[in-house]
């Protein structure tokens, strides 16, 4: 009972996420009960994921975790590629000259900011200075090195746009947010929220992250502007910008002010975890230190992977080919999604996902994609969901569409009950 | 001049690696010099390396970084093993395997905490509970998730040895040290720091960096008991027990307050950045937690090459013929130091380094090895040093013999002038 009390506490915004639940001793006195049972009600909430204990620091409201058990059903929750669509025989191949050529040296520890000819091909091929880039494990690592380098008030001190990429939110303890508009971010609220001391701005301008979509240019070019006048950084996730390679990159209009990072995670697969940042000049030897700290190096053998796989044209004819599988899948899917009159899709959305906002709330109790909360605190965005739709094989995806469409059709009936 | 006078109070102990300078202002006054000639001194140090800024929070006195260029004459410096010594075509054919019977499924993604699979090898050959085990980018990444789950005041709250590794120190920014005995840490010394808040007490009992020595097991129970009564955790970084398999490990004697972290990138190549960590039950959450916000997860395709390396009985022939190779390069090595009476090596090292205390200082301008001082405050250190014998191929370190024997007889005949 008295835990219910505090859940209530929490769904009412009383304590948000990452805020420090008041000590036992103090809960005691304010809810006029004994030690013992705001003790259970701790161990209770702790068990159920509502808290987390930090060791010698207190009870905390828990912010959510984003390590998902993938839906075994039909997933539309995760959003890498399916293997299907990765060439595993060139890959092969590449392993193989790999070892023929380089024997063990292809496994020799490369320098901090990574292998000086991968360095040199990234550098050629997305038209980046490779003085001032780092090779990471990743997106998130990027994230995570920027999180050490701005360690200081940092959930105080960064704004994010609304909704946002999850693993972002928990990573930076995230408190302040700018509502997304079509087009990009509302820049009313965004010169409110830079009334403040903030020093960052997390954003994915192109293939946002759940929406879909990308910022208008003026919109970029107002953003970088803001940046320039107050002096923040932009912190630019371009995760999946190369499936819609029209856009305009920040890191182009504002180097001086941009922290780039780019993933390979979503746009080969998982089981290669490299990505790499540019980071302006004066903030890069931080960033090598906070990488060397991190792992020391990312895999050698991999970027060496990496750079043969750029450097043949593998990559860029895979890249072409994801591209047109994508289309094609959400052409399918939306031809799901425009059945039922009750659910809307923004125009003009790119990369493996669509975002989908319902009228009413759709009540279900395993839902096979991304709910909105996951992405937002707001409760606007709690009924909209995300539907990722490159992660299945073609066979399951096609049986998933119908079963898509049999979960909608539910839906549908039991509202108009 | 003023630039000079911050040196010499750096030098002196006023400031401590980590410790902040004062502000420009203040220094204006104290100094008696104007704004302008304080914040060239400030940009003076900075370029030198002498002090860092942080982003919004002033001035510290840099901690040592911890990345080298290795020494491309005759490399004494660098503790990873030659790629002479891996058989890099058994790699080969497991990664022709994998793709084979995998195809792309090889590449997939793994579960935050690892490949169920690998785990359940790990678990088996190091007789440790899986079900505490997460596989990590390697020993660095190890710490780096411990700063993470003990964030709050951690430089204040954990305790090193003294000397230690360098890696740890600038991490979590040390403050507290034990000295090192040769049979362990000095206990009084321990039992003074214990008296303060100490959560942790970083260690590594078997093969310890850069001394190369082991605890006794009495000092092991002795630390274990301490972890116990305390209530801190040991963090047991077996980077190269193995080196040494007689060893016993605090993770069996205590495992309830014991974070165990394995590495395999120095006993495999630098190229393959794998390890894994053992946590107590009650840690397990928080520790998969801070590994999914640092990068997600280890490249799975690396995981599924380690566990077949191990499977097949491979990685087992090949510790074997390194611990052979390590104990014939350091008779020869002990070899060139005992003809130089003034330098003295403890016993019963292990691992790929030896530390050599010498009677007097050995003043070099380009010095082969690494400095005592990297791995230590202490000036009773600063004239130690480690010579690492495994990094050269056998012909490098053949001629680094001699050129090694010649540079120490300099050093002889300038002290005896």
């Amino acid at each position: 009972m008295i835990a219910d009390t505090i859940k209530d506490q929490i769904a009412a915004g009383q304590y948000k996420p990452g805020e420090k639940i008041p000590a036992i001793r103090a809960l005691t006195r304010s809810l006029g009960v004994n030690k013992a049972t705001v003790h259970k009600a701790f161990e209770y909430l702790k068990r159920e994921g509502v808290i987390d204990n930090r060791v010698g620091s207190g009870s905390y409201v828990r912010f959510p975790d984003k390590i998902h058990a993938p839906n075994h059903f039909f997933d539309f929750r995760t959003d890498y590629l399916n293997e299907q669509f990765f060439p595993y025989q060139q890959a092969q191949s590449i392993f193989n000259r790999l070892f023929e050529e380089e024997k063990a040296q292809a496994l020799a520890p490369t320098p901090v900011q990574g292998d000086p000819e991968l360095l040199r091909i990234l550098s050629r091929q997305y038209h980046l200075p490779a003085e001032c880039m780092l090779i990471i494990s990743g997106a998130q690592q990027g994230l995570d090195l920027v999180s050490k380098v701005f360690a200081a008030n940092i959930s105080e001190s960064i704004v994010f746009e609304d909704p946002t990429y999850p693993g972002a939110i928990s990573l930076f303890r995230a408190r302040h947010f700018v509502p997304l508009e079509s087009d990009g971010p509302d820049l009313d609220q965004l010169d409110l929220q830079l009334k403040s001391q903030i020093r960052l701005f997390y954003t994915m301008p192109s293939v946002h992250n759940p929406t879909g979509l990308s910022y208008s240019h003026q919109k970029k070019e107002a953003v970088a502007q803001r940046a320039r006048r107050h002096g923040f950084y932009i912190i630019e996730d371009d995760y999946l910008g190369e499936l819609d390679p029209a856009q305009s990159r920040l890191v182009d209009i504002e180097p001086r002010y941009t922290i780039h990072i780019k993933s390979f995670a979503q746009t080969t697969l998982a089981g290669i975890r490299l990505g790499f940042m540019v980071v302006p000049p004066d903030l890069y030897h931080q960033f090598v230190y906070a990488k060397f700290s991190s792992d020391i190096t990312s895999s050698g053998l991999l970027q060496k992977f990496l750079r043969e796989f750029i450097r043949q044209g593998l990559y860029g004819t895979h890249l072409d080919r994801v591209r047109e599988q994508a289309a094609s899948r959400r052409r399918r899917l939306h031809a799901v999604i425009d059945r039922f009159p009750f659910l809307s899709v923004p125009p003009d959305q790119s990369g493996y996902c669509t975002w989908v906002t319902p009228k009413m709330a759709l009540t279900l109790n395993h839902e096979p994609w991304c709910r909105g909360q996951e992405f937002s605190f707001t409760p606007v965005f709690k009924s909209c969901f995300r539907l990722a739709f490159m992660h299945m094989n073609d066979a399951d995806y096609t049986r998933g569409l119908s079963y898509l469409d049999t979960v909608l059709e539910r839906c549908a009936s039991a509202d108009s009950d």
